[in-house]
């Protein structure tokens, strides 16, 4: 096991792996930004080295600046959390090279899973069902018209090299492909210098599955069940919950079979997660993407499986095996977690830092966690994610859950910023939510219209 | 169910009841006396209710200013929590006659068991094993010193109607003996007007073993496993674990169907304790006594048995059976809670009431559990218990379980009071507790000493 880690991030996640660290008697070395000095991941931390100007790009993303900070505190591994530079095969590659073990899996997997053409073949040849669409880049509008008549509409164009939501293009009709093509390509080469594009049929109304896996570097894997994160906006999850309403056991064992079978397929190592869309009427699932990295949501999975991820990952990094097998699994109760952000969802959901003047965290009672960086008194910088807490329940049955988290946001008083308390509140009371009854277009569009209604000021 | 309770305590244990109230979507009412105007209990519930002057004697202890706040808040049910008026027999019979629903036993088991000879014959005719003793009460000095000859010293000598430490001697031979009963008659007769004896074995060294219980209505009796007690200072428990590392598993069933015995001979209603005391060389248990309420350290048992007992005691008063039997529960890892009191134990524990200027409670990760009235910017108020928070932790090993209490103590900040999570810390990583390897008397006798050396100012 190591002695010494570094965590490669700031926020809650960073507060969640220097708590695992300690538990498991690691020494942790924090870094910081200067916005963040007053950080508590800095003050929980057993060192904290100050790696660059507030900008993440300057600091968080800086790959120079913290690996020196591990070399200089003589770290053997170096955790990146999420976000930032956790799917960075770069990173990866020059952690290796500067023999500081990089936990998560290793950078050739996370460039054959971060290319999404090729990340799709490698999930057909393993018999992962993906979307329907096209085997490979499509250049021209014509080839393009060719495959959407063949899938049916409508269909998502997509820029291979794509990110941010750039180059990508949703087609309803025949009549719109060639424009949108031509549209979508030029402005992939604007921002990517790469107008290659590829097609998926679009699959929706859609539930977002997804399945928790763990694989050690001895080929073990398995999977930890699913989360079901359709209520989004904006493709930003908002409540998360585990198991999913939206499948029975055959569907279940089905997915988490062919996640297993995804990660096995590129022999993966340490905490991934492989994100499925379910066409509920058809019974279908695809292939999205793998997430090669430890997921905000993982701790409704920690509740219902009883396994604490960021541990594992540690575990699994440091060269242990797997210590539990499928079998030795068992799931049990239900476990929902909100995203706590300072933003007001009254203006566009418009990011809301600041200073808080007074703090009551929810806490005790049976089946309540808050995973947050803050404190009474901290100031909530400009620079980064509006996300300021988790609060995660777990209950027996879904309506234990649901009533523990009205109890647990109910109490949970900040003041001095602008948060979404009111909002998730509002979205455990929502009738279809209660049912359960969901899908990834309910709350952008049939919760938040009716929302804003209600509290227009 | 209920509509509305009324919860007739204070300190964490309102907040812990009013929280489970709440989750189960019942409406609650807080008394209060005027010391607690600003307490937590009274900022989460959804009524509070003045009940007299800051004294206890006047506030929380008096029954009349109770039962008129029940009344007059339509409240249907009275939970008692533990301390004040939990056990006291007088106000549940009040309650009853007022057709409020006492949150606990009978009336007639409280009685049975406050009166320890009479508990003591009970659980003979049970045959659950008891103390060697007496077999009632003893007035004379010459019975005492035959009994005692018979059962063997040391022993201790006990007033029939006693309390608070009053009438009670440790006597270590027969020369000892006769004086000692007369002091203790005499105190006895000053103090409670009564100067019946009765004489039990001293088991020393021990282990204080408890086993959770819960009944129903119905008949219905299970238990929840044990707890082992046994870090006190001066009868004051300071750290409580489950399982207990003393008894194996041979052990642990004869000490857990003794306690479902015990509760199935007196027809057990509701959430209580047996007490037992642990001839751990010998491998022989006493009972010692029934704790007819919900106690300080349940939260231990919800952990390593997945029940949340307060839940619990609320269904259980409002006619519910028992949802589960003895086979549904599976016990699993290990509970260990540490009580936090501002208390300074450099000065013979001298209580520490006064603001809370600062506060940061830990939280997050797997396995943590605070229960705690307090809040930044609260003031201790000097009138009660100097209990003011409980940190719980859950480990799959009673190692990992030690390692999250040390990780949360440390982070674990009160600053404006003086408090014992330095003395906690020091007590977690000796080496004795570490081993398990403690009895009775160790804190007392063995630790205590050390530390003040080691802290001398």
């Amino acid at each position: 096991m190591f002695n010494k880690i570094l965590i490669a991030n700031r926020g809650e996640i960073a507060v969640r792996i220097i708590r695992a660290a300690r538990e498991l008697g690691i020494a942790t070395v924090a870094v910081y930004s200067e916005a963040d000095r007053d950080a508590l991941h800095v003050a929980l931390a057993d060192e904290a080295i100050c790696i660059g100007p507030s900008k993440a790009a300057d600091s968080y993303l800086n790959m120079n600046n913290i690996l020196e900070a591990a070399v200089a505190t003589h770290a053997q591994a170096i955790h990146p959390g999420f976000g930032f530079l956790s799917e960075n095969s770069k990173f990866a590659r020059l952690c290796e090279e500067m023999k500081i073990k990089f936990i998560g899996p290793s950078a050739e997997v996370m460039d054959a899973m971060g290319d999404k053409i090729n990340a799709r073949n490698r999930m057909r040849t393993a018999k992962v069902p993906v979307t329907p669409g096209s085997d490979g880049e499509v250049f021209t509008a014509e080839e393009a018209l060719e495959i959407a008549d063949r899938i049916g509409y409508p269909v998502m164009l997509k820029a291979s090299a794509g990110g941010g939501g750039k180059g990508i293009r949703k087609v309803s009709s025949s009549e719109e492909l060639v424009p949108a093509f031509n549209a979508a390509t030029a402005e992939a080469k604007a921002a990517f210098g790469n107008g290659a594009m590829f097609i998926e049929r679009m699959i929706y109304p859609a539930r977002h599955i997804e399945v928790q896996i763990l694989g050690d570097q001895y080929g073990h894997v398995i999977h930890l069940g699913e989360r079901d994160c359709s209520l989004q906006r904006n493709n930003q999850k908002v409540l998360e919950e585990s198991p999913s309403v939206g499948i029975g056991q055959t569907l279940r064992d089905k997915i988490t079979q062919a996640a297993v079978k995804a990660a096995e397929a590129v022999k993966y190592e340490n905490a991934g997660t492989i994100e499925f869309l379910l066409d509920e009427q058809a019974g279908n699932f695809y292939f999205m993407e793998m997430n090669t990295r430890v997921q905000v949501e993982h701790p409704v999975t920690e509740f219902v499986s009883g396994v604490d991820i960021v541990k594992e990952q540690i575990r699994i990094a440091s060269g242990e095996a797997l210590s539990f097998k499928q079998e030795d699994i068992h799931f049990k109760g239900h476990a929902i977690e909100c995203r706590i952000n300072a933003e007001n969802p009254k203006f566009n959901f418009a990011p809301s830092p600041g200073k808080i003047t007074n703090l009551f965290l929810p806490s005790g009672g049976v089946g309540l966690r808050v995973d947050s960086a803050m404190y009474a008194g901290y100031t909530i910088p400009p620079y980064y994610d509006s996300m300021i807490a988790k609060v995660i329940v777990y209950g027996e049955t879904r309506f234990d859950a649901l009533m523990k988290m009205q109890r647990a946001l109910m109490e949970f008083d900040i003041e001095g910023v602008t948060t979404n308390i009111d909002f998730q509140l509002d979205l455990i009371s929502d009738p279809y939510v209660i049912a359960g009854d969901y899908d990834t277009g309910f709350l952008g569009n049939v919760f938040l219209p009716e929302y804003l209604k209600n509290n227009d000021e």
